[in-house]
């Protein structure tokens, strides 16, 4: 007779789990791909549609050229074990295999790559209508190999040699390190490409609505669902506390979205005497950006305080960018993403669990938050600038008046995307 | 030496067949929420463009507000252990954590709650293109707080407790509980809105072609694929004989949506000359509605069975809704939910292997497949007609002649869904 | 005391890792049942909208007819355990229970039917917007019945009564067994069926543009997303060895997919001049045929190489058929599927790590893999044209011409898909 030995059986379960973790890790990677098809359409429903293929095809390289040098460079990066320059990125032995990615976690490289990709995409959005494809192409390879990937790499390796991770900062799916480094990209952006011909004419803000609503809410339906593995996945475990943990997690981000629509369509309902289509869809992604960060920290009360404040703070940023500060964000991008992005971060210091202001933990967890949060906004904000003034310099950013009057898609890429109908616009 | 004892490995089992039960229902219950994208699109591709974007709001608002007051109240007046009112419904104890949701079991809320976002979702096409948003909304609560919770309490705690259990009725994943109950608030619903402008005009039955059909069937497409989870995942369980039943499940529901739209494809084919795409449409979620209450009883036969009947009637009963009751219900919901849910609760006691008809169980589960269903669809029309009555004598129903010709994006929330476009019926 | 043994505990841990191997079957399954709608969006997006519903109708059937064909004859000719004809194909006995699948592994029967309903739909878009639909429908019948499951016995069954099997021949997922097989039969297809009318005028060749990219794209976006599930659940197994080697087959999936849309990109942006989105799209696609064999056998960089190949082959492939062979492919299926199908095959003869050319193979396996390939495109060639041979003698191909200008909507199926929109093109 042989008997098993409870180090044995130890092991074996271990392996289980690991094996389990690994499941949910790349269904969860699957889901958040496909957020991709839903930034898409987010982006094309909400702008004309003679640029209809031209944001498609950003998209679609923002998803092929991320994998590529996300694959190549950009995990070694963020995830390898040796420090340079102090730690502000990281690089990898050839043994760890991390470039040109060949380690055995290849889940792991697979859902950190979507979360790349879906990081450059936020950009795309904010700078739609008048951005020069090749110029889109290049600012979306900087940002896939070198600008998220730097500033992932001083939190998400969750070891000691990150310096966010040992100031105590959370960021549990990345409301900071996606998607307000996203936002911060885009906000850059968006400034020094200008608002498109016809937005701001003789001091009037004129409304440029996008050509077709259902497909942008088919969209938003599409992200709602790839947030939950977006935040659940980030779990990047499954197996007694991590299934309790990844669905609180799962929980949280439903109710935060939920609550982040239902505000923004009151909101508007009141401001407007109308309720409001494209910001309670603004609001449910406000949710949905705002509790990535504390969705594993936070109970549901939490969640849905932050789904509230988000839902409500991305109608007044997105008023406040237009009309104020006369910054063209043709969907909405820097306000979902950027505003609720750093929203979200910092309310975990108010609502956590554990540290937050609310449950007796002080200021210090909501000063990390703060910091934390802006030093990723500052970092992809400084990026970008870099990237988009050498390109100005260079082979500039926009293209020409009469093409961004005829469409993009007619001159950057010889296309219709819609030949047989006709549009009021043309 | 430390050996391991059977109950320490059986307990060690089972906690991993607890986490992959868990892992099926959580990504189950993530695929019947994507159904809420595919009602939307349904809804959207079967009426005219003009009310685009206030069916989007209601679909949204269905999950969000149901997300939300499930969360708060639904799931503790369905699950809760304490019985009331002799047990009509339930309540829960604090500690139990069901109220405002604490308990551990989250992704047992997470697919209830989807589940219960579909059921309120139903009635939205029925009462599509006439009805006051405001009215909506709030019976979209009343639905998702109590209608749906307290008759669902009646099942599907499966317990002792729960009188339809108890009394042997079969209805796997809401054949009755969720669709026949949706069927049956759509019904009052639609009859108590009226039909729309110009579908009945001077005896005359006019039909009023939907938008965009693509859409509309990859709306289809889209419930076809969330039933996998709808009937799959209502397993709530994964591992040994659970994976075997589920993964039977899965094939019945497929069988069954595959003969009911190849039925309906043939039946219009004999009946208008033609094979009729929104019907073979139809045909396969009459399909999917009619095996969700026996997927789990019957062989693959019982399915084929299920869906060919449901694929035929659902036919008869759009016609004779549209045709004979002039009840304007304009994507079919009433028939593919209510008839078919009702039609398939029934034939389980037909063709269950264990208790059907066929397989010598005699009438008596027949019997009470039939009771049973009937109680879900008068209590839904009850509560429906409840909630709409009092609405009807305090803010209405409708919204005005003058904004029903407009279409209600316009009117009741200032908005063209398809601004370029020109469309012939404005 | 009740101690446990070695072999319990292996026994219990390996029903541990089939259950969890099932689940992956099944999730990986939805995955590839949603393809159906991705191939259904491409092939309406890339053809007029005149046709939308009747190429809808088509994707549908092929998918329900298949699901039923494929569960009553297909699964029980494919993997029978008797041989028929030498090895032709395969029969299975009543205890089996593959003829009416009634075995217990449904998963194994779900994720072969949505493999099987994929090679038929592949022959859809070839011949859209001219074939009379009850043609098509008995072409899509003899298909999933008969010539898919008979080639696929050939290889899949993967024990030493496959030819293909003990021959060495590798084709992991499908790129032979699945794609070529699709587009062999598409090439048949679109030559007898012939051109759609205006396509070649006087010696031209007349470029028939697709109505909407937009839904064009989202199908790809669908189809890539599926592909992991195509791909990854190809591996037909989870734990250990097996969750390393699906984490692979995954990157190598989205690799190959990445590159094949970048070089399709770029050798438009260089032979006309614009990156041009459809050809992108079909790079796109063309990456993750190509990839399909070899996705389990090769390394990330083989992955990059192949997908590399076939981006670049397909539009060659693409405008070689259209403008000197005038075979006209409305949706390019024939040289996404069949030469890239081709192609994937050969390769895996040039870069797989155990048997490559390039790894020191030797020629061996580049042989087996060019003859075995060819023997499914040839088979499913011949037996396409059998199908269609006698359709042509009987019932006839094509519409009429008055029929084909108005639109199959209107006269095969009385639908309009956009009864709204006026279009330019009628």
């Amino acid at each position: 007779m042989n008997e098993v030995t409870q180090e044995s059986m130890d092991k074996a379960l271990e392996a289980i789990n690991a094996d389990m973790g690994a499941l949910w890790i790349v269904l969860a990677g699957i889901l958040v791909f496909f957020m991709q098809a839903g930034f898409t359409l987010v982006e094309v429903g909400f702008t004309r549609s003679k640029n209809t293929g031209n944001i498609i095809m950003k998209n679609l390289m923002d998803l092929a050229i991320g994998s590529l040098l996300f694959w190549a460079v950009g995990y070694g990066i963020m995830y390898g074990s040796d420090l340079v320059l102090g730690g502000l990125f990281r690089s990898s032995p050839t043994d760890q295999g991390y470039f040109f990615f060949s380690a055995t976690d290849w889940y792991n490289l697979f859902f950190q790559t979507v979360f790349c990709a879906t990081a450059a995409t936020i950009v795309s959005g904010a700078v739609a209508e008048r951005t020069k494809f090749s110029t889109y192409l290049i600012l979306s390879a900087v940002l896939t190999t070198l600008i998220y990937p730097i500033s992932g790499s001083w939190y998400w390796p969750f070891d000691d040699d990150a310096w966010l991770n040992t100031a105590g900062f959370i960021d549990f799916a990345g409301s900071s390190v996606v998607h307000a480094v996203g936002g911060g990209a885009a906000l850059v952006a968006a400034i020094m490409v200008g608002p498109r011909i016809g937005k701001y004419v003789d001091g009037e803000v004129k409304a440029i609505p996008g050509h077709n609503m259902l497909l942008g809410s088919l969209g938003v339906f599409i992200l709602w669902l790839g947030w939950f593995g977006f935040n659940g996945g980030s779990q990047l475990a499954w197996g007694g506390d991590d299934t309790i943990a990844a669905g609180s997690v799962i929980i949280n981000t439903n109710l935060s979205a939920a609550i982040g629509a239902i505000a923004a369509l009151f909101m508007t309902w009141l401001r407007y005497g109308k309720p409001d289509l494209s910001m309670t869809l603004n609001g449910a992604l406000a949710g949905l950006v705002g509790i990535t960060a504390g969705c594993g920290a936070v109970n549901a009360w939490g969640a849905i305080a932050i789904g509230l404040v988000c839902g409500l703070a991305v109608v007044l940023s997105i008023e406040l960018l237009d009309k104020k500060l006369k910054i063209d964000d043709p969907v909405g991008a820097i306000s979902v993403h950027g505003t609720c992005g750093f929203l979200g971060t910092v309310l975990v210091g108010v609502f956590a669990l554990d540290g937050g202001l609310l449950y007796g933990g002080g200021a210090s967890l909501l000063w990390v938050q703060t910091y934390g949060s802006l030093a990723y906004i500052l970092w992809a904000a400084f990026g970008t600038f870099v990237v988009l003034f050498i390109l100005k310099k260079t082979i500039g950013l926009r293209v020409s008046k009469q093409d961004e009057i005829e469409g993009l898609d007619l001159t950057e890429h010889g296309l219709e995307a819609y030949p047989e109908h006709i549009s009021n616009d043309k």
